[in-house]
């Protein structure tokens, strides 16, 4: 069955919430968010595109920091409404610096840091 | 530092996206949604409890169907408004009884199922 970017189900502000995953290490490396035409451009062009919601602009990752993600696989949900990308990520895939946006844990009610910024 | 689930960003209906990670084999299971409530619960009790936006009600996962998540860690992003948490999952984690949600990929322009239903 052909795929079209239109059939995943958007928010009331038409994004998707985009998980992206490290191919080789399986790590959660960041969520973002993507619109139909950043799914397809992600698709086309294998580099991951988001939308920033901030910029309210498309997001190819890394085009100012040069830590792009190459596309691996685009999957999707059983109900159509949540992607996930796995990618090989250059560098850093957070904007500080750090392999995973998903640096802080809890533990025994504690935040507690578990990586640092990468030189 | 001492963690408060009334820190995170929630969206304008007071939910947050929780990405499920096996904690063994670093699948990504599923994703759903928290509110503090729920953030609160899972820490307490060790079970992950999504809101359910559908019913509008608590929702243990398992709870109906045995296939109940273990909380191994709860992390967040650097923008407060993302939580993964890693689990030991019994049995699928998806209500097709697939081990993952996310079991289309989109290969060449088509859909390509990657997991068949558990028995």
């Amino acid at each position: 069955m052909s795929f079209e970017p239109d059939t995943l189900v958007y928010n009331e502000a038409g994004l998707i919430p985009a998980i992206a995953q490290d191919s080789e290490t399986g790590e959660v490396l960041m969520m973002a968010w993507m619109n139909a035409e950043s799914v397809r451009r992600t698709l086309e062009s294998g580099r991951v595109t988001y939308w920033s919601r901030s910029r309210q602009a498309f997001w190819v990752k890394g085009e100012s920091s040069g830590h792009v993600q190459e596309l691996v696989e685009f999957r999707f949900d059983c109900d159509k409404d949540c992607v996930l990308v796995t990618v090989r990520q250059t560098g850093p895939a957070c904007h500080t610096n750090r392999r995973s946006c998903f640096y802080t844990a809890v533990r025994d009610g504690e935040e507690v840091e578990l990586m640092a910024p990468e030189h």
